[in-house]
């Protein structure tokens, strides 16, 4: 009985996530766990060729990435201290390659993100990157690697997971590159063009982000974004005021935002310019400025949300339905 | 000047963890990485050969490990409810087992250490274990994977970083099964018999359990610890009450702790009673105690830190030498 019941539930639905200590023995669960295992070794496996060395990612410290659009940081009490959750650990990233000129994490991340954000079914308050950074290297050069990655990670799952995303009732096509690159300028444009309302100067919205992946059928580069939509680390280009040398990787078929990377702005008067543009206070990212101050060198890299490519790989409706222990936005769940 | 300054500071002063930014890049420091990569690599290979699968751990939830000895957990405000980061991912990995057989995971916990612990030089108040558990298996059989575990990742990391070893002055010698194995009690007769104050209702206190560890040349275990010791979720032996059917490894050379693993009281009758006896609060626990109701699978398991392991490996005085960004109890740095 336990099992009908079990078997029964609906994984996409918000209500399936408080009972997934039994969900979790679904056979739909267990196949997406497998493909998630082959997931992880294949990046590991590919990076690892490509002579990056693993860290640990850190879990908590006194700062960390700004750039959440619109979510919250997590705070907690670390002795005296005001500390954070990592919602992104690419100030530390910048850190260990100053010893380490090519690594990678898999990062443990907290974004308290907006209440609306659990229809998107893309958005996890609790989520995890495959986060890499290498020095003297372009942003030209992390697209490349992205899509060999991606290559490499849709190769193994089609190879050793067939039986997996036949049971998904997945066809996942091999992908070839190079991918097709998209500055943020052309997507603006193309979204308009398709009655979009969409501005040059910002981030491009949930709904026509879904609607722009929707139109593809391979995965895609967006890049160049404008200089206002990011964060203080992404390097504006020396040469084209107010562009940023970044870039995001978006999944097609509608999955949306798969990459998000770029170039460091690495100098402390870079980023002390950047900072009061944005209105962020210097003081607060303590031992961030002080190694500015002794320099860091230039570095460029991305992270890759390992439940999004989960979820794209094996086709699936919700985000949730790609980690054993979901957290969703407001949602009280193991 | 930067380079000399940097390669001065001795890493193993707590002074030195706020500059972790500069030390980052001495020698010793990259020699250190390089090890921690291979030890990740080859407790992975093993358990996958060994039939595990990884699985991407829980980071935050509503209810966490309770047995932290002493230590303190971490809160957040998750939207309207009181979260924890997690200290231990027992309870999530009793949930997984009931869908996936054997299970492993990069766990990351926090654990606010109380203060006098930084002086242990062992004690990090964040930290990640390869945590993993298996159903229908025994603590021997549990032992008998970790002795193996630890024969096969030795093995690889002489083989692969005799250079690293080298250079960080350290002679690890080749680990051979099996370990030596002592229960709790003749382990208490054992310190007592030297002089130390040990009680065979309590868990060993840490400057005996140093003591204890450099008496040894090799790894070793101690099994079947008093039941008021540990935790709800270690399984009292139903033939011996007041004894558990758990167990740790400890690291020989003083370099103590390694390992903490048992079979699990699974049953809600069991657990309820030992929640009793500890004076914790069922409804603390709610999805776990639901889960219980609803019936999980025998099982077995433990967790291996990550930080510890590279320490004994590498031979550090310090275990903040043996992690990129240590977080050492009451000290505020990256």
């Amino acid at each position: 009985m336990l099992v009908t019941f079990m078997e029964s539930q609906d994984l996409s639905s918000l209500e399936s996530i408080g009972l997934r200590y039994l969900t979790i023995r679904q056979t739909k669960m267990k196949m997406i766990l497998k493909v998630q295992d082959q997931i992880l070794t294949s990046l590991r496996d590919f990076l690892r060729k490509e002579g990056f060395m693993e860290i640990l990612a850190p879990i908590i410290g006194p700062a960390t990435d700004p750039g959440i659009r619109g979510a919250k940081q997590a705070s907690i009490q670390y002795y005296d201290a005001p500390f954070k959750i990592m919602s992104s650990m690419i100030l530390y990233k910048q850190m260990v390659v100053s010893s380490i000129g090519k690594i990678f994490a898999l990062s443990p991340n907290i974004r308290l993100e907006p209440l609306e954000t659990a229809k998107t079914a893309r958005h996890l308050a609790e989520f995890r990157q495959i986060d890499l950074e290498m020095t003297y290297a372009s942003y030209e050069d992390a697209m490349g690697l992205a899509e060999e990655m991606l290559v490499s990670v849709v190769k193994d799952v089609r190879e050793k997971c067939s039986e997996e995303l036949k049971g998904l009732g997945r066809e996942l096509k091999a992908v070839s590159k190079p991918f097709k690159r998209m500055t943020h300028k052309e997507t603006v444009e193309l979204l308009r063009s398709k009655g979009h309302t969409v501005s040059y100067m910002e981030e491009i919205p949930w709904d026509a982000e879904a609607a722009l992946s929707a139109m593809h059928q391979e995965p895609f580069f967006v890049y160049d974004y404008p200089l206002i939509a990011r964060g203080f680390y992404d390097r504006e280009d020396p040469n084209r005021p107010g562009i940023l040398r970044d870039f995001d990787m978006l999944y097609p078929e509608g999955f949306g935002e798969a990459i998000s990377g770029g170039e460091r702005e690495h100098t402390y008067k870079g980023v002390i310019k950047r900072m009061k543009l944005t209105g962020e206070n210097p003081e607060k990212y303590g031992w961030y400025i002080q190694m500015l101050k002794a320099g860091v060198p230039f570095s460029v890299g991305f992270g890759i949300g390992v439940e999004r490519l989960t979820r794209w790989i094996c086709g699936l409706k919700t985000i949730w339905e790609a980690v054993p222990f979901p957290k969703v936005p407001g949602i009280v769940s193991p």
